[in-house]
């Protein structure tokens, strides 16, 4: 490659950590320069003409300038022009696996962000319902494909590289919603799974306590930067740093804290 | 290969179509041996213990048994071990590009469904405005990526083979709600890489008068093989023969014709 990439992004989001953990597994850090997307405030009028009006993120910018968007393209796009070994089987029939695997992951990511934006106590059990349904056909997958584990193949790849953001985000679900896979045998393979991506070195981009506290809004029912109501700060603002914050109330049903509560007034 | 590929499918398909496409693009209909499934009987139970339970279709089975779901990931797997040049481009970021492309099928594919299974005069002008939104955001891709035409890039590829299908089952809007592309520019060049894909020799697997007569009981609002309220046989029928038939009322709101109107009574 002539020149770098540039990947616009949210630094907590998500769909980017995926891209970071495929530069991290390669040791390719600086082969992509991640420039900072600030939601919380109006978007810059030269990077929403490059996208042609589309604000989601992240989005790529190419050496030559094609910009590239939908994080799943843009994963597979680095896939192939990073240098080292890819995240993608080479055997086709696997790497068909593996993307069976990677389309389970929309409506898992749906439903966890349902879950933890879900405002009525009485569709709580609903929202649980429908997660642990998506864990349980993951597990399926997973006994069905790799009995022995603990990666779908013998190392970590495309698979674990789409899920695992994922996994660490719903560390919200842990918190706000006591959520836990149940100990029992159909949640096994895919338990294993989770704690392995999980415990992987290069998906340490994020700790629960910064997805916890940042997330807070998310839990109160507002997504992508918008304010709930009576507060003037985003719990996704980059300041005060979320290292110098209390830890949010646990109770999202019936209490919302002001912005001084949650550390936002410098 | 050591042996032939076996697919699943309803005939008239569209996910199944992309597959025939390829196939006939590479002049290697015969690569792959495709067994028919009567979505109006119960699921053979062999079948469904190889797919563990699920019944979407297609479905491929390799030669050493590996059984693959998913449309798009069939497609990309044949793209891989069926002999003769690939659908998908081999330059990383010009797949990228019609990968995104591809993104864009799954809320226009939903949108038309959507449309034309709709039951209720008045929510008809949304089902048509959600449509229209789609195909200019289609013609905004297509003019930033491709502003000369006809095709994404220079021949028939991957984004034609995903989004050909649908054109071709949006016959039954054409048909049951007059839909028409406005003639004006901001459709021009979505018109121009319609017209272009459903004109290509390796797309001629379903007629116009296959399509409508097939899907009228879409157009009564009852999908994947459902009975409408009154009727014995399904318009997805093998028996009589489509070619047999009648063309349908045009009529979706207000008439709903018996089996012998539509000849689906030997």
């Amino acid at each position: 490659m002539p020149d770098k990439h540039i990947v616009y992004h949210i630094p907590v989001c998500p769909f980017s950590q995926r891209l970071e953990i495929l530069l991290a597994l390669r040791g390719q850090e600086d082969a992509v320069e991640f420039r900072v997307v600030d939601i919380t405030k109006p978007r810059d009028p030269e990077l929403l003409a490059k996208t042609r009006g589309t604000t989601a993120l992240p989005v790529l910018e190419t050496p030559d300038g094609t910009i590239l968007k939908e994080s799943l393209v843009i994963l597979r796009y680095l896939d192939e022009v990073i240098e080292g070994p890819s995240l993608r089987r080479s055997d086709p029939a696997e790497h068909a696996v593996e993307s069976m695997l990677v389309a389970q992951e929309g409506p898992f990511t749906m439903a966890g962000y349902m879950f933890v934006m879900n405002r009525d106590p009485e569709q709580r059990g609903g929202h649980l319902e429908k997660l642990l349904n998506l864990y349980r056909s993951m597990d399926d997958f997973l006994k069905a494909h790799s009995s022995e584990g603990p990666f779908l193949f013998d190392s970590f790849g495309l698979a674990e590289a789409v899920f695992t953001p994922m996994f660490k985000r719903f560390w919200f679900l842990d918190y706000y919603e006591d959520f836990e896979l149940p100990d029992t045998p159909d949640y096994a393979r895919v338990r294993q799974w989770k704690e392995a991506c999980m415990a992987h070195d290069a998906t340490k981009q994020v700790s629960k306590e910064e997805i916890v506290k940042l997330y807070y809004d998310y839990a109160l029912g507002a997504g992508n930067g918008a304010l709930v109501e009576g507060r003037k700060v985003s719990s996704f603002a980059f300041d005060p740093p979320w290292q110098a914050r209390p830890w949010p109330p646990k109770d999202k049903y019936s209490t919302s804290a002001s912005d001084a509560e949650l550390g936002l007034v410098a």
